[in-house]
């Protein structure tokens, strides 16, 4: 007899033999308003065995591919700084080991730590950045490290023009004006996705979805519900533009169980995780 | 004093002089996932006195007609086939006296037992099925009679080419390759339903209505949401093609009042029952 | 130390200097179906503290205007003759003061008391409607004042073609019967809003929102949810072009936290009350 | 066919051959905190098929005697006079006929109906009072009909000492000065439940069962739950000693299935709502 | 890197090695009420890292010991017998390496599977069983296999006078007329344990605990909560008495994730089976 | 028009008249399982109009007292230092100004902030602490600063034998062992709480309640249930014995009203929040 292993559906091969690493990055310690996104891997893993391991839209089985769930990192609270080492260093293992992380937040400041390793390896690196807010906050009420400000973060590793946000509906006015010299912003919608793929074709692309990007209608599971978001289908096509490019990483953030009575929004982040692991 | 009648609203005619016939199928015994509709039909009946017996959409209104509300059948768990010939006989007994039978689930399965009583009748029959799933296994984990697998045993007994499936977009890679050579499948949306209208025009139509064609948005009180689907009102003016069809009968599947803690899932399944039998 | 003052995020200015009251009328004691929206107004403040100040789809801040949040108004229930003296009291006070009053109900039958005062300050006086239920019967179940006859209670203020009622899907044939001679009635959607817009240019408006016109995808968190209503977006674009008329009042009503478990419907009210605020 | 009965488990007998009559009183019209009340006998009767007719406790089961079943009575909500009369008529009919009813309440208010009633029938009535709120002010927020001074005004019916209170645990100063000259009260617990049964030996008894005695832990799903409160064991052997008693009629109220999301406290007034049948 | 290794808190050795095996039945194929007991198994992991592996109680550590943890048996649903036949092939296979089988449930049916196995191993096997229901009944709804008739199925295997019930407060009136002749009945609480320990002496013993026969309050997390139970005081102390004897299998069954939203149902389990764990 | 004062019922009071000050300390940030108990505070506020000002069981009533409700503590998230600073500086003031601070947590490490403040103006103080867990370890995942230390870094700041615990029955092994030299820890229950008040008559006593002390039957509503604890009246009945003491502070923690579903929870903690204020 075996012991028990969980994994996400059908990702369930060694290390050594897979092309793409997921792992878990159960934080959610800086979170200013509804905590929860913690539980999000875990629910994540036991819900995906609720869905198909074929993608009608891809034409594609994740049982063709072959996937390592690493399960999750372990994280005391109250240490910010120790939680975005450990990340970073899962993420800079995994690159070393030429696969393609894929890390399930966590509120989103856990975009720095993975970001942190991988511009160190490509640091030509660009981000592509779906979200309802800016998170582009200096701090946060005195708090350097937040998810309000881990855009901010990145972008002093990447620099100006490297980062390309999509969906953005929700920040101070500092941010938005800030944003106009910094960084690429399509506030609202998804629209102009083309003209990034084209600019960006040849370049290491990290991608980080917030899933609060999506309309709280399709996806209310989530700490900070922001009315006026994309659809599910908006957002799967604009990832099939994104993943013409060379995308080296990814993470998905902020759904939040504790808000998801119904279990749609788990069951959406389980889908949405197929269709990356079988387009990465 | 009179006992208390316990009916979908306005639906509170005697038998005798009914041209509908509705009742309840409350199994969910071969539900892999989450079970939960076995209560579907209790909750509509209950929450059916929150909306109006008048449609603005059709200007009809439930009271116009004659409605019989025979309750729930009762059914022990554990035992399928029994199940199925309970439903079946009541579909038979219904369409032998000239009324139209409109079943609400439970489970995906129950449609079966209904599609046994209508083929005998109507040797012709055509199935409009509209559904996220393909539910075209040929088993499931071993069993023949399973959700997963209800239109497979369908297909059995109407041959090919007379099942047409709108709005699917879920399933394993067999059935879809499956569907191919045996079935009409319209995936993702309900496009093409023009042409299948024009069709069946003439033909005796059985319509099954798996509710999880909708988007979890709309819908989200459902065993097996899945992200990508149809609206409310894409469904609805679907419906109105239908109706230009001789529909023989209708059932409508997979509420589950357990996942719907707003209510709003429940609700809607209430008015569209109503617009189904003010069309039917 | 100061006592605890709680208001809408940024609405803690005194009185005397603001342009815009707020206040609460957490009434629902007319409510046939399910209860719960008395304790919309004490949600929506406590919510509040989870959204931005700055709206970036007009580019203004609440920081930048005086607004004065007078708490909730107190009732007994039992008394509906009683919560409309109050509520017309407050709503005559402020527009006596020359300032604009936003109240947040509560049921929809609060919107009479703030009428009554609103005819007697501007007798010229237009109500622009957005709701899902036309709430034009003559009585429900005996009673004259209630949520579902509250715009039949408004016109024997206003009189005829002087209510414009947007989104409506729902209610009894008589409704929609008696509504083409006396109102102007939209159904199902905002269509025909630019005519409205223009008919009303230099008249008095009152503006009442039943939260439920919205689809109850993106507002589940109400009594009496109805499919096939309008996004969100849709409203915000309606209500772009309603302030472009002299709206003298407002209200927003119909929000049930008791049916908003993921909480996405009361952040929506609260970003939809910032919107309403910034406009007005 | 027969239409769907619906009915408290195995009471579906007819009316003219039953000794008890059961009937549900949906208000919770005075309600001043958090409504839910008007559906639990909706709530009551559903849950009740997950009970078993058998009382291991009493050795009888519920299929030994003729219960029936009256349903709801229906109420416009708005004028709480009108709810009143037409409880009283409803409990008027039943004593006329010789049988015992049996209200499921509903508010504590809608006692005041059933009492009415009662003690123009039986003009030396006395009442057996479990709750732990005392609902003896005067008034309150100026309203005479109210949950809260229902005992007081049942208090002007029978006069002094012939109300006789257990379990009480919550209510405002005066309540508590004022029983001292005009009740029986036993604070806190069930304590001399035995010298009120000896004193009342011969006399026509009313019991008034508000569910909130118990206390939370084993009751949370009711709108004021009071800690401290007794155990469903004490509650039913104080029953015990009660019904020794001639009790001429008795109400449950209470329950609000709004706040009962594990089902335990439906369960639990379905379960003494089974032995309150059989003893009566 | 090494996959992820799920199981019940500090329960991670490898089979050879341990003494105790621990393993999930996720069924609740029979459930005639409200079904979730098939997610128990998963939730008490999840859940069992909230609590500590030292029991102050006993002074003893989960550390301390060897125990596997197999996971969940696969099911497929809609066949009863299979599902029995691959729990009761788990049970003999853990008995025949010499160690002890520990299962968590599912309904309570799940427990003639492993009784299977053990009686065929200890023909002189006695059965001691904590439960709010008798489970005595022949059949359910004509269905022999079922949660309600679970125990009159292990009768037949090993005969009069071997099984002894505590807590039992819940039956139709021939399953406790029947139980008189056939078994050892202590009704309502857990009274007589001494004497039955003491009769035990020697005997190898099969223990079951039906969670329900806790009260709703400790355990509302349950398909049906029946009230008048023992607390968990009271439940641990028995079970310190039953430990006294030859325990050579147990299993814990009906928790019922869906109904348990506090988590405090859950958290119970995980403890209570960490004392199971630490006595057995 | 005044500003909307939002408070604990009936502490609507000048700071500088009163002699009691509540305060919310809204911070979980170390809590390493379910966080939620930031928003104890602000329930705490706006359920309190669901009791009574009065308590039968002391005759006293919150408007014979002068109590000053400063509403929340300010924190961002992720410094935890900076939290108990702000704490501190809290405590130290009002201490400074002669009155009584009463803290309501958040999760349990708050406490260290008041009792910094507390031990500088009384060097000789006491710690009454009652909870269902230790928290005496050294660190926790190598964090000092944790609810699961908190006692442990409130020991080296009074020393051996001056912090007296009740109630405890969770921990590890290590804190049990380490708690028989240095500190008064009574297991399971509230026994011999005489002794204790005996021995600390004339001493300045810091009172702490975490929450969970209560068993999860009647205080479901707390992120880390656990089984075994003591009911409402045997801690009320033990503060009052307490209160026969020199109590200069107090403090109430851990109640998280995402876990409270029915409510019961916040309205036992309001509840025991009036009798705190009425005794201190």
């Amino acid at each position: 007899m075996n012991r028990n292993i969980h994994t996400f559906i059908a990702c369930d091969h060694e290390y050594e033999e897979s092309d793409i690493v997921l792992f878990g990055a159960p934080f959610d310690g800086t979170t200013s308003y509804r905590p929860g996104t913690r539980f999000a891997s875990a629910a994540i893993r036991n819900e995906s065995y609720g869905i198909e391991t074929y993608s009608p839209y891809l034409d594609l089985d994740l049982t063709d591919l072959k996937v390592f769930d690493a399960g999750d990192l372990e994280f005391g609270f109250g240490n910010t700084e120790r939680v975005l080492n450990t990340i970073e260093d899962m993420t800079a293992q995994i690159l070393k080991d030429h696969k393609k992380p894929l890390m399930i937040g966590g509120e989103h400041l856990v975009t720095l730590g993975s970001i942190r390793a991988a511009v160190k390896k490509y640091p030509d690196l660009r981000i592509i950045h779906f979200d309802a807010h800016a998170d582009l906050r200096d701090d946060y009420l005195g708090e350097k490290l937040s998810h309000a400000s881990v855009m901010r973060r990145c972008w002093e590793l990447v620099g100006d023009g490297r980062i390309y946000q999509f969906g953005i509906r929700s920040g101070d006015r500092e941010e938005f004006t800030w944003a106009k010299d910094h960084v690429f912003m399509q506030k609202f919608n998804l629209d102009k996705l083309n003209l990034t793929v084209e600019a960006l074709k040849g370049k290491p692309v990290y991608l980080t979805i917030d899933l609060d990007v999506l309309d709280p209608a399709v996806f209310p599971g989530t700490g900070t519900p922001e009315a006026g978001g994309v659809t599910y289908t908006q957002l799967t096509e604009a990832l099939n533009k994104v993943f013409q490019l060379d995308v080296i990483a990814a993470d998905m953030n902020e759904l939040s169980p504790t808000y998801d009575q119904s279990g749609a929004s788990t069951a959406l982040a389980c889908k949405l995780l197929r269709e990356l692991i079988l387009q990465l």
